[in-house]
């Protein structure tokens, strides 16, 4: 039986990535005087790898592998008023318009009214915070955690402090990796709502999940209300 | 009757200010051939303040802010070698050494076996993890919160969380914005530490809160126990 909802927050109740993706092709085109296209997402996403133990998650940190990539790419020569290009993009999306995904609204406000929510979200602090303000839902979740890692020991110590057994718990989320693993790991239920697009850290590999006890997989989130229903017939 | 102590972490548990110095001394340096060294604090500062609605607190967010300034003073002329020596002093803050304050561990460990203690700080999520974590203090706290701005709600909900009547929290930090003046406004009790420096935004004016019912002033942490045994008599 669930007793506890929780939700990831971008890209499963938010729009999220693209505003990366669009930040990126932004990039692309102010190195373009110095690399050819494909060797720059490569050397970004290798950039924030690298700086991701200093760094952890977050718009922040990839204003900051942005602006490392750029240099490095351009060996140099980049002018400095290109970096406040990359700056800026940064604030922008640091001010982007909260956009709910399909079904968002409705999903969360009928299940709240019968199972208490918790948000569990990686990111910046005060821009996930941004974001859920924004996003007109904070009033349905009893908890909100800001983290910085997904593990299953976070899981689990969110799941003892509340006094809910794993079984009992369902999480949502677009990623495999953060909402979908180690919250199976840890005996818990999960379902998968891909997004459109999918960071590749967040990517994990089918066969390690895919049939395990537990899982579910859905199209949108209008559909989550009914699976609950199910589970708990 | 205090039940419940809080501590502030940076420059309160251990050093954390004298590591922005010396990056801003590096910083000065790297501008000397550009601007008077008298413009840059003052650059610098107003360029953090600016940013504070999109970044929040923490290196990170300093390490943009330092950039900024960079390329703002030098009218552009800085050349990208020296923007990539500002990004990696702010690495070099995020992998500093965690050196406590004296007094620190006896007088933290001596209270935890009496109070239950909570630690309240702002700044990046992962980066205040990673001090906490290197500083040996994690299994004196009962509850970490990491915050983006310590407010009246901020301490009131956190209280509320644990049941505690404010009347009977006791909160210690150096910061009289945020660790003294919010606690003392929603009627709870705090003790004033001064660290040897204080950044220019924690800075609050003496008039607003000395002489106020439940606030204390010690010179170091190894004061503590008596001050609250003293309270509790």
């Amino acid at each position: 039986v669930i007793e506890l909802i929780g939700f990831d927050a971008d890209d499963t109740l938010w729009h999220n990535e693209i505003y990366y993706r669009q930040a990126q092709d932004e990039l692309r085109a102010i190195l373009s005087p110095y690399q050819q296209p494909g060797r720059i997402d490569d050397h970004l996403y290798q950039t924030e790898m690298k700086n991701l133990d200093h760094f952890g998650y977050g718009t922040k940190g990839f204003i900051l592998s942005m602006i490392e990539t750029a240099i490095e790419l351009s060996q140099g020569c980049i002018p400095s008023s290109e970096i406040v290009k990359i700056i800026n993009l940064g604030k922008q999306m640091l001010q982007a318009d909260v956009v709910l995904l399909d079904h968002v609204q409705d999903a969360v406000a009928d299940l709240a009214g019968t199972y208490p929510l918790v948000l569990i979200t990686k990111g910046d602090l005060l821009d996930q915070q941004r974001k859920l303000g924004g996003s007109g839902l904070t009033a349905y979740f009893q908890q909100v955690e800001i983290v910085s890692e997904k593990s299953p020991d976070l899981y689990l110590n969110l799941l003892q402090n509340l006094d809910v057994a794993p079984i009992c718990f369902l999480m949502v989320g677009n990623s495999l990796r953060s909402d979908i693993q180690p919250v199976l790991d840890i005996g818990g239920q999960a379902v998968f709502v891909p997004y459109q697009i999918t960071w590749q850290h967040e990517i994990a590999e089918e066969a390690d999940w895919s049939g395990e006890p537990g899982c579910h997989q859905l199209e949108h989130l209008g559909q989550l209300p009914d699976l609950v229903a199910q589970l708990n017939s």
